[in-house]
């Protein structure tokens, strides 16, 4: 549907949002299971007042050591992040720390299936890259650009149009990465 | 080791710690990534002082939707809960809530590998108890009893023996179960 951009991709939702609300789907209808991880905090100070429920009252933010969801499908261990750019051309690699890139990789290692959904905002494109592109414009930065070309992404990656159920089904380029993988 | 249990049992830790430090071994070896998922927080205020980081100034503790830990390890998807018991003889069902068998189910029926790590601490004695034998319990305790005899878990677990590394070498007893899925 050549509208469908128009119709669900304006609603303000973040992709983190329309990534949560399709995984509340998927769980739903039996399909996969899908979670994004909570914030990782330091916790300092915790009062338990009588009659109500304990509250925190100083933590701190810690930087999380991973990526923002994973789950399984399939019997395949998925592991992915949500990312936006405002970028027209191409997708900074500034977006990615060192540790989550060392993360995927461990994942991919163990034969996880890892990846990234890109969002572009004025546009509002998703697209499913997969880790391997990432890795390899990671690995080469140093000598070459800093950034993977939408076109890269156009090429290599597989886009995700906006549906109802679920919002983003991006579980349906999986399916073809699964393919891929078993007739390898 | 016969004395493993005296020489790495009593030192104080919890057995989320002697999961945590394993899972540090298994991922820095390349061998598996394997984490402990963040607790979920319910962030109301947070300031953002100058110059200095950002400060959660109230929070309220969610309940987990799912289990402590999950990952993946030689193509599969594990997921599992820590849980720590006095009794001696039993295992109380009281230690689960409906919402982790329901993801434990979920996950199992996509193909994950589920359990349970029981610590029995009087005897230091750490069961990998597959989720098959769980579900059962769980799902006949209306009628039947509303814990799994420690003779159930000894029969149909997997014991796990204090080693130095890692610490607790529970990938041993996933590669018997992988095993026979293999064979099944
Ligand atoms: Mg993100
Ligand atoms: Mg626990």
């Amino acid at each position: 549907n050549k509208n469908s951009n128009i119709i669900f991709g304006n609603r303000g939702m973040s992709l983190e949002e329309e990534i949560n609300q399709s995984n509340q789907y998927y769980l739903q209808q039996g399909i996969a299971v899908i979670h994004k991880k909570p914030i990782p905090i330091q916790i300092v100070q915790v009062d338990y007042p009588q009659r109500s429920a304990a509250v925190i009252k100083e933590a701190y933010f810690k930087q999380a050591s991973t990526t923002d969801y994973n789950g399984v499908y399939r019997g395949y261990y998925l592991d992915f992040e949500a990312k936006e750019t405002h970028n027209k051309t191409s997708f900074p690699l500034s977006n990615f720390h060192e540790h989550q890139i060392a993360h995927m990789k461990a994942c991919v290692d163990q034969k996880g299936i890892c990846f990234t959904l890109i969002k572009f905002t004025a546009t509002q494109e998703i697209f499913l890259l997969p880790a391997a592109i990432l890795f390899d414009y990671w690995d080469n930065q140093e000598n070459g650009r800093k950034s993977i070309p939408k076109k890269v992404i156009v090429n290599g990656g597989f886009q995700i149009k906006y549906h109802v159920t679920p919002l983003i089904p991006y579980l349906k380029s999986i399916d073809k990465i699964i393919e891929n993988l078993c007739n390898a």
